[in-house]
């Protein structure tokens, strides 16, 4: 593991109550920096205080939209480790995007080893709490000053972490998410598959409109016929139908996430049919009313599994699972938290003991 | 007018060589800057130094790309005033990207009383040369700093100026575009319509692809079946087919440009035909095979307008008007920069004179 430069921050925060973490408002005493240049490549990774960053008002990022983001995080074992979940995966996935974004690719090895280098800095920060973990956020900004509309000569990499409380305080439980038919996230061609700012600006709209009428979720449609479902929030979704657990295929336009990546293989390994295909809306209503639609859920890095209990669509709406956590819901969520929390075996060699 | 604050530069840069301006490269000495918050809404609009500006690394923009911009120009008149070309429009379609993005709006006169104020501070800074200008960009960021994705509560609105010389160094000449097959640049219901980071983050990739083909900009088809033309580069497009002039229609897809609409009523009031409908790229190989595609042209504010050359589609390569300037091009082109600097009347009242 190379040695990353630490510039050590002289005046440390206090730390904020455990109870009240929420989602990504605190961040730690440090962040992890590196620098790209046309000349010099990515250069000089160092460990800094966290603070503010200076920029030109005309750096590309501001007016162009260049830019990629990874999310992950490091979790407090039983036994008093410190783990990541499948980091290879977010570094590999974080060069996938910026290729779409024409973002000159990282070193991931180099690139993990200062995520490490960094946890380990602040892993006062990691919090005790059962389903509390650290959120590690890696991306990446075009900072070349400039109006000219193409790709950036001059990017900074970022990684800050923010000690995050569970995403169910009283349990998991289930959403209830509306079939968003206006509003579309994204379209083959486009930039559904990156993890990039754009993706979404674009669907804030249609988030607010959703909780407006009293649903906490979007349910994503494609963008070419408004029939076949591809992501929920932002999280990647699944079914399960008489018995048989469906998910949409990556079709060009949704996120591969790792959650859904896991979930798969999860569910492979115990003996069920998983079939990646094109869902559409009107089946999974059909279903409904047949009795033959068993559970629905969203998978993502932040909830982890996220149940769907109600769903909206035009002037329907359906229960799943009569409104509760459906046993598969339960049941890997049970298990992929309990393997990053390091209190379930590993068959797969997904926890990475940092500490 | 409302009288605007002014911290003036006490250190003024020099001025660049008018002739090696190229675009957005220089700033000029001060800047445009208001912020909003939730409690008191957009305030204290404010003619600041052009400087760098201090951002948390957490700061909404650098991960969720809630950015919306503009993009207009002032210019010098022959006789010595300077103008600003239908400002209005510009004010009201940065209301109307804001909406997308879940912006809050700004008052469209206040913010054009503070654009007007700026370029006069700076008005030593607008370049003397015949097709030069100083383009103005207005663009608003999200500010609040947080992980959580929703629209933020803290926004920072910024006006930069930029000295920019002619599009065509040499006189107004044709380029060569690449039809995109591949890259899709928006979708009905995406953020197509708005002038947005996301949208040209998006567009970057496809750009390159056909730089390194030989072509100078992509033309764009829609995202649904891939067939209809939408856009070139990040200009509106028209063709003259037949003798009647064709624009793909504002399908929810495509940036309702001012030059675009300027154009549309140039024309009209010549007594030309114009007709805002899908044109797919089939028809326009075809209307070139049966020799009856004279004219194909972009128009943006940056170029104006920008003839199209050579057209290249899957292993297909055509050559329009020659390869040269068309007829109508040229005239759109010397026309509305000729009302833009002063040298031609003004029927439609698009000038502003503001100093």
């Amino acid at each position: 593991m190379k040695e990353i430069k630490v510039i050590r921050n002289e005046q440390p925060k206090s730390k904020p109550d455990g109870d009240r973490l929420g989602f990504g408002k605190y961040f730690t005493d440090h962040m992890l920096v590196m620098d790209y240049s046309a000349d010099q490549g990515w250069h000089e990774p160092m460990i800094v205080p966290y603070g503010p960053i200076t920029l030109d008002p005309s750096a590309m990022v501001f007016h162009y939209g260049q830019e990629v983001f990874e999310g992950m995080k490091a979790y407090k074992t039983a036994d008093g480790h410190v783990c990541l979940f499948r980091p290879d995966a977010n570094m590999h996935r974080l060069n996938q995007s910026s290729e779409r974004i024409s973002i000159p690719e990282v070193d991931e090895e180099l690139l993990l080893d200062g995520i490490i280098a960094l946890v380990r800095e602040d892993q006062d920060w990691i919090p005790d709490g059962a389903e509390s973990s650290l959120y590690i956020r890696p991306f990446i900004i075009a900072t070349e000053p400039g109006l000219g509309v193409r790709a950036a000569r001059e990017y900074k990499l970022m990684v800050i972490l923010s000690p995050s409380g569970s995403y169910y305080p009283e349990g998991i439980h289930p959403v209830s998410i509306f079939v968003e038919n206006q509003y579309v996230r994204a379209v083959r061609g486009g930039t559904g598959t990156a993890k990039t700012a754009g993706n979404y600006a674009s669907g804030i709209r249609a988030q607010e409109v959703a909780q407006k009428q009293g649903y906490s979720q979007v349910l994503w449609l494609d963008g070419v016929e408004k029939k076949y479902i591809e992501e929920v929030g932002s999280m990647n979704v699944f079914f399960k139908i008489s018995g048989e657990i469906v998910t949409p295929e990556l079709s060009g336009s949704i996120l591969a996430g790792i959650t859904r990546d896991s979930v798969i293989r999860l569910l492979q390994s115990w003996g069920h049919q998983v079939t990646e295909r094109k869902i559409s809306v009107e089946e999974l209503f059909a279903a409904s009313s047949a009795g033959t639609l068993e559970e629905a859920f969203g998978t993502g890095t932040a909830a982890v599994i996220s149940p769907i209990g109600k769903m909206k669509w035009d002037s329907e709406e359906i229960t799943i699972s009569g409104g509760h956590t459906g046993e598969i819901s339960k049941k890997l969520y049970d298990t992929i938290t309990g393997i990053q929390k390091g209190v379930l075996e590993d068959p797969f060699g997904w926890r990475r003991v940092i500490l």
